[in-house]
């Protein structure tokens, strides 16, 4: 415990210690079964237990309608942003793409892959290195598109819809970096879809959580099985051997969620984890370079600003590693510094890493 | 530690205890970063020098030479039933696939989905339920098949190929329950994948060993970038964010398998277990009638046999249970007994269910 670092990584990032100390204690034998969780058979009744209470709390934290199924795969959003248009848009079906970053794009080109000029873009502002995102008047809605696919939180870039797209289409949204920030209405939503190495759990679990419409509407029996969204829903995502333990790690995250206060109080902090970063760019202004133009579009979860110099930029880095704080080197496509603050990062971490970037600025300044 | 069972469970199994108490004594604090290994970017030193472990380990235990890739994916075996007919069978080439039980059946359907007529069942045991291999004479190698596959060992049926089929094309195999059980020659397979959950680690890993040629025969430019062996092949499987907690668990069970003098003393451990429980079956064939009707074809990794009634096969399993024994319980459409001696199972372990079966025959038999 003395030794732990404060981890601002960008993903896999860090977890609550309450969850890692809890699968330590019981590595060798979970829950008196003289086992790892690891060791188990996914068809036993032990395994099955927190198969299901890691899907019963993903449930009950974001307030999920039993008209949703809620899935637990592999292969990330990668896989996922493959999998959606070989579901759903193969047969001529439309959708449309926000485009708002580096993932955003890759969605997208994934999607024109298998469905060509089925996809188009709804809107982008690649012109200006998606340092915003685009207004509502700036999103052309295809009207015959089956929905809207944008990404909830730009993890390179930083920004993030606190209000989502405006438009009355179905959404489907890669929310990797920002899922269970905070409570949201998920109605709107045909797909929500989030590997889990940010806010949820270790990498190699892929939570998918699928509206029963959008899931009558995949048609493809024609793929492999393991492509096949339908497969997975009937069989509860134990159609073939699930990740089981990142799913008893993601069931240990949630737990310690709940037993926190849920949603609400894991807003509060994120909220003001967002007041203390920001607040302290904007004092600076003349110092710490945002990377983002509109302040309305900041993302809580990844805050990307530039330092005068690629040498302060360099020597903040390292004196906040001897400061026991890691994972701060922006992206290498746009450089300067990324703090990623996703749910485990406690308002403590944030306000030791302000306090540097006080003295930082001061001193050199 | 006390409390550890014998685990013998047909996957995910019993990991040797050391691989094990690595992860445990670090699972807060990996390496001195003062973070768990699956806190750690995937882009940072510290990670890579796992993944990099992991990879050369892989291949020193092997014998992989230069011209192979070693992939760590995710998707089990079920991802890779259909990722090598969407990769290699889509543009008209042909495959044999040789079919011996539920998981070489599950693979020709697969390939069948993507490829139809191109891929053909060179040879099925299906007629005897699986309960032995074909021979040689038996085999229908298509001229024009590009590769044969077959499935190294039958988890299900208990049937093992201690001399692959005979055949001079490459091969193309299914080796998720019985990889590193011995030392082999790999020059002949184009493929070789595993999920890890049997011999190698905990599930979400999937090991895929492709020879250079076999990897330019991929022509897959339109699927989506996760399914391209490929594009994982040139980014050395850091495309997406991989299954890092997952890829230490293997780096520490191969670590292990390298301290205890590689797969020579593996293979020596795996045939002392398979002397004991194969000599007890033979010892008491009037009790235990094994389910595999050719000697030749017994698998070293899964034994299953029946008991003269259910009501002994239930207490059977009861009462190995209450003597620290679990996992015993037979495949659901077999029924019996299925006792899984992976790698990880000691020659201590099976003397002890040797011991207790030698008992349970005398008592009722």
């Amino acid at each position: 415990m003395t030794n732990r670092v404060i981890n601002f990584y960008a993903g896999p990032a860090g977890l609550p210690v309450d969850a890692l100390k809890r699968a330590q204690d019981e590595l060798l034998d979970f829950a008196g079964t003289g086992m790892s969780v690891m060791e188990i058979s996914h068809r036993a009744k032990e395994y099955d237990a927190v198969h299901e209470e890691a899907l019963a709390l993903t449930r009950e934290l974001m307030g999920i309608p039993s008209n949703f199924k809620v899935l637990l795969l592999q292969g990330g959003a990668h896989l996922s942003f493959g999998m959606i248009p070989l579901n759903l848009l193969r047969k001529g079906r439309k959708a449309d793409y926000i485009t708002t970053g580096n993932w955003a794009e890759k969605a997208f080109k994934e999607a024109k892959l298998v469905a060509g000029d089925n996809v188009r873009e709804a809107a982008s502002t690649k012109a200006e290195k998606f340092a915003r995102l685009p207004k509502a008047s700036e999103l052309q809605i295809n009207p015959e598109a089956a929905f809207v696919h944008f990404t909830s939180n730009n993890t390179v870039e930083g920004t993030q819809w606190h209000d989502f797209p405006k438009t009355d289409k179905p959404y489907v949204c890669d929310m990797s970096s920002d899922i269970m920030w905070r409570p949201f209405d998920v109605n709107q939503f045909g797909i929500i879809y989030a590997g889990a190495q940010k806010n949820l759990g270790p990498s190699g679990v892929t939570l998918v959580i699928m509206r029963d419409d959008f899931l009558e509407m995949c048609e493809a029996q024609d793929l492999p099985s393991y492509l096949r969204f339908k497969i997975h829903a009937e069989k509860n995502s134990l159609y073939n051997t699930p990740p089981t333990f990142g799913i008893y790690i993601l069931r240990n995250v949630l737990a310690y969620n709940k037993s926190i206060g849920g949603l609400k109080a894991i807003e509060a902090n994120n909220r003001k984890k967002g007041e203390l970063l920001y607040g302290c760019l904007d004092k600076h202004a003349g110092f710490y370079k945002s990377f983002v133009t509109e302040k309305a579009d900041r993302s809580l979860m990844n805050v990307d600003f530039f330092l005068p110099s690629e040498e302060l930029t360099a020597t903040f880095v390292s004196e906040a590693k001897k400061n026991g704080m890691v994972g701060l080197k922006g992206y290498r496509d746009i450089g300067g510094i990324r703090v990623s603050t996703y749910n485990a990062v406690t308002v403590d971490n944030v306000k030791t890493l302000v306090d540097f970037m006080e003295e930082f600025a001061k001193k050199n300044g």
